[in-house]
């Protein structure tokens, strides 16, 4: 046969261990957002094309995978007169989500009445996005997304990257970063630099290659963008790290956005930020960073991004947007969010080896010493489980030699039998596969045995 | 603003409390069968249609939601000149996941090297079925599939329908029956009624229909069918329930299925299945039914269905299909499995009011006593969480009064306050909404307090 039997192009299996490791990330990330009182939301993956369509500009327009009519509604979009002009808007009126946050947005207008006035969600779902596949990057992947809608307080900057750092530490990552701008303080700068207003986008668009293009690289495309020289060259210097900490860039910032009012009204934002964060463990890893753009035009406050020194690229990334949320009410809600990249951070602690070794699939199996004795095997599995013991149960009464093998072969450390002597004497024989050791316990003291081993309690 | 918020047909917002209670139930579902030795396996969402098309009959390949080409191809398929005879094939080349089974089936064929020889696994994920939306019924719905791939021993059986109504059980079911049937006891039956072999498959769909249409039903079902009224007679003298449990069942089939060699040998394998569960939780659960027939044609042995007594229909069923999984590696694998309906589940356990009131989005909010004091009010609700509660932080400092409301109206039940005095006192002054209980401890001892009243420790 020649089946095609891979998944489509750019999506995943996941097999069992691989599954075991994103819950361990997913369990420590839903922990941790609850532990700070934010509440799981779950949405359609399908979203209606009205819905989704201009939200993320056109790239993400034509990103979208569109699910397609079905029957009749199909055959008649076939006779649609816009059939060749626009066929993806004839032919489809669903797509799936693009990203989590048009679906929470959309969630606070439909459900207003229902939902606290300050609605703090976490949503950890998949995403469809039609990109071209590549290493590290899918078609179908997790988002990790943690919103306060309804509040503009700085404390909902606090919580929010409090919580976001608090799972990196859980997981085990000692380095990152949590890099913090502002976007007011970014145009602030760029009205210091003496950059005319209407450049203030493609100057956002510049700097945000910084870390991918350098320094130079910025001053070109900046001059590409028709920022002159002198401009380019002042906003330049505040795009290299200085000594000294969070103090010191504050006060290299509060001079050089003395000419920009609105740049300085923003800095005491983002210092207020640092101020209600002062000698929490999320104090240590915030760095003020004037360089950090964030690609998102939706931006209007703080903006986040966690990073580690072995990955380009972020860890996750956020920060407040107070229009979006509100597209769909009519009317603004103030919003502040962040993003884990939950795909690579499983990458990062995957190269890290932070995984460790493979995991079981079980704690135990209990083999079958012969067809005849096929319901005390039965019966010792349902008592190693009901000590609350993961426990495999061997299918058939193979060789005893084939039943060790099975065991083996899935990452089983232990395999316990009982044969007619063990019955008689109401004992188990119990094998450890690593080091071979083996026992003969009396059936109450199995599941024990085997604690002991696993160095559980 | 008109705009449309609403999800697509068929499909929901799991606001928190519904997200909350599928989150128990699936975790139930997850300890059980992890406990047995079972592995989770995850599939994507969308597979290549050439791997789902024919797999479920006309009416499934017709359900599949398909996800459209995008740019060029879709162009390109514009063209085609099949695009007004077959444009669901023409436009298309994915669709959504229509089941759990097909995707396992491709999974051991594209990763045989690397998965056990018997591979047990769950799975639960969504699927998606362009179904006429009603009540109940969903076009995008949890799936929750146990299957045992690659061994034909009756261990299997056991082990599964163990697992299953093992999960029912922690679920706090008291009432459930597994009804358990045979295929080659159905084929028997029908032989020994001297029903042509031809018009087995028949007899099976109308055998199928006994709870929704009765035995008359059934009777004029079969008249339809061509089945002689003798023959109907006969069988449907099988569809009573018979007195004295399941040893005078299968005393009965013994006798109707004398004619019959092959549903002899059924049977056979039918008791050795309940003789390899006697004495254990499930015996006393499991009910042989003759009139169990389960709709899917692809069962090839034993056949199952939860269910209770306040709900038509079944809460979940499986049975084993031995010529399914090998389809796309050419070769037979004998394999058997069990699918919770979740949804179902869901629906009869808030009906009988199982899942007690609506759960607190966190166990406390920390108030803020006034804007000078958001730091002491950050700084308390990071010990109170590092005790391991969920502490929400309310995100400004309202009125006093407004802020027990914000806690009231997301169910938390306890507000906890540091004021000047407090913070000179290093204590903390706690309010339990419900019963109106104030007391002001030392700050060490505020968590203690709190679970005290929550009742866990």
């Amino acid at each position: 046969m020649a089946a095609i039997t891979q998944p489509p192009s750019g999506m995943r299996d996941l097999l069992p261990e691989d599954v075991r490791r994103r819950e361990r990330v997913i369990g420590a990330v839903r922990q941790v957002y609850e532990s700070h009182g934010f509440e799981p939301l779950e949405t359609p993956s399908c979203e209606r094309l009205d819905v989704l369509l201009g939200k993320y500009g056109d790239e993400g327009d034509q990103l979208m995978f569109r699910v397609m009519h079905r029957r009749d509604k199909l055959r008649s979009a076939l006779d649609d007169g816009a059939l060749r002009t626009d066929p993806e808007r004839v032919l489809a009126d669903m797509a799936l989500r693009y990203d989590l946050t048009v679906p929470l947005a959309r969630v606070v207008a439909e459900h207003q009445g229902k939902l606290p006035r300050v609605f703090k969600r976490f949503q950890i779902q998949p995403v469809w996005r039609a990109d071209r596949p590549q290493k590290g990057r899918f078609r179908e992947f997790l988002q990790c997304d943690l919103d306060v809608a309804g509040s503009s307080a700085r404390t909902v900057e606090v919580e929010v990257l409090s919580a976001a750092s608090e799972v990196l530490q859980r997981l085990g990552f000692a380095d990152f970063r949590v890099r913090i701008n502002h976007r007011g303080v970014l145009a602030g700068m760029i009205e210091a630099a003496g950059i005319p207003a209407e450049l203030e986008a493609s100057t956002f668009v510049a700097i945000d290659k910084l870390d991918k293009i350098g320094r130079d690289g910025v001053l070109r495309e900046l001059a590409t963008r028709g920022v002159t020289a002198e401009s380019a060259a002042s906003i330049a210097t505040m795009l290299d790290p200085v000594d000294g900490g969070n103090d010191a860039e504050l006060a290299r910032l509060r001079t050089f956005l003395a000419p920009s009012p609105r740049g300085l009204a923003a800095l005491d934002d983002l210092a207020a930020v640092l101020a209600l964060a002062a000698g929490s463990p999320l104090a240590a890893r915030l760095a003020v960073d004037p360089s950090l753009a964030r690609g998102l035009s939706y931006y209007t406050g703080s903006i986040f991004e966690i990073t580690v020194p072995d990955l380009a690229g972020s860890l996750g990334g956020g920060g407040r947007y107070d229009g979006l949320i509100g597209i769909f009410l009519g009317r603004d809600v103030p919003a502040c969010g962040f993003s884990l990249g939950l795909e690579r951070i499983i990458v990062v602690m995957e190269e890290r080896g932070m995984f460790g070794g493979p995991t079981a699939a079980a704690d135990a199996m209990v083999g079958i010493f012969d067809a005849s004795l096929t319901r005390d095997a039965l019966a010792l599995a349902r008592e190693l489980r009901e000590t609350g013991l993961r426990v495999d149960l061997h299918c058939d009464a193979s060789k005893i030699g084939k039943q060790y093998q099975d065991a083996d072969s899935r990452g089983v450390p232990c395999v316990a039998l009982v044969g007619p002597d063990e019955v008689g004497r109401g004992t188990v024989s119990l094998k450890w596969l690593k080091t071979g050791e083996r026992a003969e316990v009396p059936r109450g003291e199995a599941a024990a045995w085997i604690r002991q081993r696993l160095g559980t309690t």
